[in-house]
C-alpha cells in the first residue's frame, strides 16, 4: 500500500504482502519501539489475536485494519467451502474477543463477514479473493479518513503555536498519517510552527515510545512529559489546544480513549483550553446510549508494577490498571471526524454526522 | 533516636551516630527502595549536599533535618573558632543550593545559623556540642509534628474508606511517621479500615518506590495506580478524600508539591472529593505572598527518558521536567498543620496559624 500522494511518507504500521490463498500479514512490532524497527509476519489469524492482545499493533484504526487482514489468513484455513460462513463468523468472534474497547475492532469484523456471506459463490478462491478485497477497501479507507480527518483539523491546528497529545493517535495507530496527529503532520507540511507536548502515557509509554519518536521521525519539534506535568504545562500557557483520539464513542459523544484522558480534559476545562477529539465515524457505537456503557478493558497489573522490564514497586503490591477512561461530552469542544466537526457534541450533532439524513 | 511510643514502629530516614566532634549522618538510600535497604554514612558536608540532590534523602521536612546535621558535619572540619560563624554561614549557604522549592531546608539551615551566632563561647567542643543540640531538637520537633498532624487528620481520614496520595509524603519524607501519611498510620493503628490508594508519581516513582512501601509495610491496605489513572479512580467513587504533602507554602495558602500535584487537585474538585495538604508550620514561606513568587527545581530530563534504568524515548528527543507544581489556594479544602487545620485557605487563616498572636 502507498499513502496518498499528498500526505508525508511515514513509516508503514501493517501491510499485506502476496495473494488471497497464500499471502500473510506484515506488522511493525510497536512493543519494540523506538529501540528496534521489527516486522512481525502473521501467518493464520491466531497469530494476529495475540499481536493485537500484546499491543504489536494498537490503536483502534490499526487493529480494525489488522484484523480484516487477520480473517483473510482465517479464510486461508477453512476445510471447504460448505463451512467457509461459519469459520468466518467464527473468526471473527475470536478477533473481536482480542480487545474490547476499541470498536473499530468489531466493525471491521463485522464487516469482512458481510461480504463473505454476500459473496454468492462456490469457489473458494473467489472467496477468498473477495475477503482480500474487502480489506483491502478497509485499508485504503483508513488511510483516506486519516486524511480528511487531517483537513478538518487543519484549520484548528493553524491558529495555534503549542498543541499536547496523549497516548499515540498517530500514523502508528492507524495505516495513514493518524487521527489525533493528522492535522498536526499537514500543518508541520504547510510550513505552521509548531511545538508538540506529547505526554508519555504510562503504563505503557505509547506517547514516549510512539507519538515521540513518530513526530520527531517527521520533523515536528516534539516535547516529552510525564502525564503528571500536563496541568502546568496547560497552566504555563504552553499549549493552546489539546487533540486526542478516541477507541470508542458512545451516541451521546462520551468518548473512551487511553486512559489519563480524562484527568487531561478536566485540566483542559479549568484552563479554558479547547479539548479536541479526532476520530473516524467507524469509532462512533450508536448502539451505546452513553459511556457508562462502554466496556472497559482491565490489563495486567504488570504493566504497572514491572513495566520496564525491572520491577518498580514492592512484590505483592495490589495494583488498578483500567486501560481506558471515559471523557464525558460536556468537556469535549469538538470530534474532529472523516465527515467534519461535531460541536456542540451531543446526542443530536453525533447523529446528524454520523447517520446523515 | 526513637519514636514516640504512640506511633507505628517504621523504619528510620536518617540517624546521627556518634558525638558532635566525630559523629556522621547515616541516610537510609531511597534511591535504591524497595529493591534494597541500604545506608549511606555522610562524614562531610559535600555528602550531604550530594545526598539530598541525588535524592538519597528527600521529602521536605526530611531534608530539612538532613541539612542540620550537614551542618554539624561542617562544624568538624573548621580551622578555628575565629572562622567558626563564617564556615557555618557559608555551611548553610552551601546546604541550600541543593535543591530550590523546599523551604523547610533553609528554615533549618538558617536555624542552625542563628544557634551557632548565639552560641557565646571560643570553646571548640562547646559550639560543635551546641550544632548537634540544635539539629537533634529539629529533629525531635520533626517527629512530634509528624506526630500533632496524625492527629489534626485522624478525625478527617476516619469518616472515608479510601483515600488517594500522591508522591511520598511518609515516614521516609520525615523522621517520624509523615506529613501526608500520619492521619492513615493513626488510622489505622485504630482499626479503622482503609484502602491508600498510591499514585505511581513519575518521573521517579516516589509513589510506588516508596508510599506503596511503607505503607505496606505498616500492613495498611494498598492500591497502586499510575498518575494517570487518579482521575478515573476519583470517578468511580474509590476514594472520596485525598491527601498530599507540599514543599513550600505561599502567605496565601497557594502550594508547591511535587509535579501532579494541581492536576489531582483539580480532579478531586471536579468529583467534590475534599483535598487535603498536610505539612508542618516551617513549610510556610511567608516572604511570598503567592505561589507565583515559588522557585520551580527544573530536573534532568533523563529521568523521563531514561527513568527506568533504560531508555524509553527516542534519542535526542527534547523533554521538560518540572518538579513541582503549585496548587492555588482555592483548590484546597483545608491545610492539616501541627497547630490545627486551616480552611478555608487564605491569606488571613495562614497567618493566624502560623503567626499565632
Amino acid at each position: 500500500m502507498t499513502t496518498q500522494s499528498n500526505t508525508p511518507a511515514l513509516i508503514q504500521t501493517l501491510e499485506w504482502s502476496g495473494n488471497a490463498a497464500t499471502g500473510h500479514l506484515r506488522l511493525l512490532d510497536q512493543t519494540l519501539l523506538p529501540g528496534e524497527t521489527t516486522y512481525l509476519d502473521c501467518r493464520d489469524t491466531q497469530m494476529v489475536h495475540d499481536a493485537i492482545r500484546r499491543l504489536v499493533v494498537r490503536g483502534a484504526p490499526a487493529i480494525g485494519v489488522a484484523a480484516a487482514y487477520g480473517m483473510v489468513l482465517a479464510a486461508q484455513f477453512l476445510p471447504n467451502t460448505h463451512d467457509f460462513h461459519t469459520g468466518i463468523e467464527a473468526a471473527a468472534e475470536y478477533l473481536e474477543g482480542s480487545r474490547p474497547t476499541a470498536v473499530n475492532l468489531s466493525w471491521a469484523a463485522r464487516r469482512m463477514f458481510a461480504r463473505a456471506q454476500n459473496t454468492l459463490s462456490d469457489d473458494y478462491n473467489y472467496l477468498r479473493s473477495a475477503l482480500l478485497d474487502e480489506a483491502r477497501k478497509i485499508h485504503a479507507e483508513d488511510q483516506a479518513m486519516c486524511h480528511a480527518i487531517g483537513l478538518h483539523a487543519l484549520p484548528l491546528v493553524r491558529r495555534y503555536r503549542g498543541v499536547l497529545t496523549h497516548c499515540n493517535a498517530g500514523a502508528l495507530a492507524t495505516t495513514g498519517i493518524g487521527t489525533a496527529t493528522a492535522g498536526l503532520y499537514l500543518a508541520h507540511q504547510a510550513g505552521h510552527a509548531l511545538t508538540v507536548y506529547c505526554d508519555e502515557t504510562r503504563p505503557l509509554l505509547q506517547g514516549a515510545r510512539l507519538t515521540a519518536w513518530e513526530l520527531a521521525q517527521a520533523g515536528l519539534d516534539v516535547v516529552l512529559i510525564t502525564d503528571s506535568m500536563a496541568a502546568q504545562v496547560l497552566r504555563e500557557g504552553r499549549v493552546q489546544m489539546v487533540i486526542v483520539g478516541a477507541d470508542r464513542i458512545a451516541a451521546n459523544g462520551d468518548t473512551a480513549n487511553k486512559i489519563g484522558t480524562y484527568g487531561l480534559a478536566i485540566a483542559a476545562a479549568r484552563h479554558g483550553v479547547p479539548f479536541y477529539v479526532a476520530a473516524p465515524t467507524s469509532t462512533f457505537d450508536l448502539s451505546l446510549p452513553g459511556g457508562e456503557s462502554i466496556p472497559i478493558e482491565q490489563r495486567a497489573t504488570e504493566e504497572i508494577t514491572e513495566g520496564f522490564g525491572r520491577r518498580t514497586a514492592p512484590v505483592n503490591i495490589r495494583a488498578y490498571n483500567p486501560a481506558f477512561d471515559v471523557t464525558p461530552a460536556d468537556l469535549i469542544t469538538a470530534i474532529v471526524t472523516d465527515r467534519g466537526l461535531i460541536s456542540p457534541v451531543n446526542k443530536e450533532t453525533v447523529r446528524n454526522t454520523v447517520v446523515p439524513a
